[in-house]
């Protein structure tokens, strides 16, 4: 059986990007967490093989890397590592040429990379698709395997919490606009100066009129009460490491620990996309708890990009 | 069926090297590129599964890397890259022990170096094909490619032209002895002081003799008059980014660009082996013509090559 | 047939680690040979499609991490690299949280690292298999590959004499403990000061109680009296680089050569794990005469380490 069978707003999706958490609708979001979980209990198999992944990475990846490629190898399918260490790619090629060359080899790209602007250019000039496996704006398939992890622990997502208490970075960007489709209130709890973008705020308010609340907080305890899930990520993210110390400082008080998670619905999950660093945004307490749904969440990764993965390439 | 049933003198290439475009006959390269035909268009399967290519390669390198490794999957089997960043390949253990070392475990090597004598040393120790991915001397699993591009844009090779304006380098080398051998007329138009290798042109033209003529020339105008291709590559190839400057004035007037491109044959494509310098040795007009083949030739690396594994490793 | 009907032992070894030559039995280590063989011959066939094994390298390594991915490949699996370079591994991040990640993705590791307590690490925090793939204190595969070598030259085991020349390191540990097992009589001959662990010694000698010996000698000549296999490894090891000088004058007479041959039994094989440094620890005529199994050797890598991933993991 095609996928598109199944789950008719995925058949869209065939040959097209993913370059954000908010390029496809409600449906196919929601669609694809269907078949994530599918993939999940294995009770769906989708065959790729023969096809390929190329991995453009201009940062250090652990999850990422092995996510995909986890994801392509239990397709059928291989990936490519094409990261500047043992290839021309980002030593002064145009994008250009190298996406149009990469196009006639690999069947898709995921592109970890600073600029959105730099994968949107990757996705301008490649004919197959591009996936963004994470800029400095968004982390679109960390949301996907987000809210495969709260709709496998709350069920249906609709009506749902989730708080983030951190920093408004790429990932809680994801959060908003992938919640906002799915129906998921969505609380940003930051300190003063480390909001999300203002447009992506706005354009995740707009996707969720009328169904659900994305909100920005500046307070830790208003941020949880009542969540039924509560994610953080680190506060200097890769790149971000010389503002370390200022931002310990700016995000003292804002530590995701047991006090915090008191706040929480008491069937509330603890989440986290790694790496994490123990005594700074989440105490070890909080990390090794009970509700701690932190290593679901990392396998989940591998779902719901083997799910993205058989939609974009028509498994 | 068997690939030597269809192509009766490609069941003699296998176990056999590649380390020269001349080290193959003519009948045999003539059917390297009707079964990289046959590949491209899916006409022909063949199975390498279970078989890993080994990629030796002191160079960065983006297409060679990336086509080996797709060519090898699209065939059912694996790669494993052996640059130095992971492994104690060049760390100062003899050609001898590496090459018998690694003979028992991978089906072939893929070499890219600097010297044709530490390729040739390889093939000396191993007991498995070992194949040019590059070296100083030459570029023949890149050759084979170009002549599948213009074979498939111009018809029968025999007594076509192809005019390559630039350096007289690997590439140059390639083609002048891969032409030969396909009854291709060749002409390297060069600077004076950038000819190709004496002992290869002698080696070409005895190759050619009665067929087709292969010539150096020291004038753009008269190298492209009337040619069916015109092809170029970068001024300073890696490992000579000290001379670009030099090279760059030397070259000056050697750009192939709409007004050299105008005196070749109505028909005629343009091919550049990439990465391209936009400015310098090709324009930005040029490269993005209708006449321009760039991307198809690129891919064209991934079918010949593979019609290169399946003969050698015999599929 | 599954392995576990063949070889009854291995079916115990399913999801469990092997961290140490002593962490199975005589019985499990002499079956995991049989398997090999079986393996090697083509006899026997395993299937792990769609399984993939991490590696986690501290160390550059040719023979360990080619010989794991080929072994995977010829099972049907895949292979993913996860040294420092192009992940976050051993960047920072606890291992607690890396193997635990990991294990929701992989199926095995195999972990090159300096000290046994890292790899004891991993194992503890992994839910899936770990394999040493060499650690200081001993490399357990390198053991295997070494006695199916002996076991394939000089037949059944018990009762042959294996005589190491050199340093006391982690080659000669897991020579000691895997030869108790598999009542092989073990000498160790080293300068002074260059003993093995007496812990490991100790160990050794209690596994070969009322089977065979475990000995280690100060004297070259004795050491190889009447042996069926007399054995060598470099001097310094990787990360000993800094006392290579020190150490060539301490080990100066121990050479691996002709006249130390000569002492052995007339049927003795030579072997050395690699990389080989000609003219210290092995004499080149050594390296290449008859008796030299040096390349079967490194080949077993592969058939040894395919039987134990298929235990392991229940292929």
């Amino acid at each position: 059986m095609l996928i598109s069978q199944r789950y008719p707003t995925l058949g869209e999706l065939q040959g097209k990007d993913f370059l954000s958490s908010a390029q496809i609708t409600a449906e196919q979001t929601s669609e694809l967490l269907q078949l994530a979980a599918a993939l999940k209990t294995g009770e769906l198999k989708i065959n790729l093989q023969g096809r390929t992944l190329g991995l453009i990475f201009s940062k250090a990846s652990t999850r990422t890397r092995v996510s995909f490629t986890v994801a392509m190898a239990r397709l059928g399918g291989q990936t490519i590592d094409l990261n500047p260490s043992v290839s021309q790619v980002g030593r002064g090629e145009p994008v250009a040429d190298t996406a149009r060359v990469l196009s006639r080899y690999v069947d898709a790209l995921a592109v970890r990379t600073f600029g959105q602007a730099e994968l949107e250019e990757y996705a301008h000039w490649a004919s197959i698709p591009v996936i963004n496996a994470l800029t400095d704006l968004e982390h679109p398939c960390q949301a996907l395997a987000d809210y495969q992890t709260l709709q496998e622990n709350c069920g249906p997502l609709d009506g749902k919490t989730l708080s983030y208490v951190g920093d408004g970075n790429n990932v809680a960007h994801s959060l908003m606009l992938c919640g906002a489709l799915l129906g998921v209130n969505v609380r940003i709890g930051c300190p003063e100066g480390f909001e999300p973008e203002p447009g992506v705020l706005e354009h995740a308010q707009q996707l969720a009129a009328g169904k659900c609340s994305i909100e920005v907080l500046h307070e830790p305890d208003a941020t949880v009460q009542g969540a039924d899930a509560i994610y953080t990520d680190v506060w200097a993210s890769m790149g971000q490491e010389e503002e370390k110390e200022e931002r310990e400082q700016a995000f003292s008080g804002w530590c995701l620990n047991k006090e915090l998670l008191a706040l929480a619905n008491p069937e509330a999950i603890v989440l986290h996309c790694l790496p994490a660093y123990r005594g700074l945004e989440i105490s070890a307490e909080a990390m090794e708890c009970k509700a701690s749904r932190i290593f679901d969440q990392a396998e989940n990764r591998l779902h719901a990009q083997q799910a993205l993965l058989a939609a974009l390439l028509g498994g």
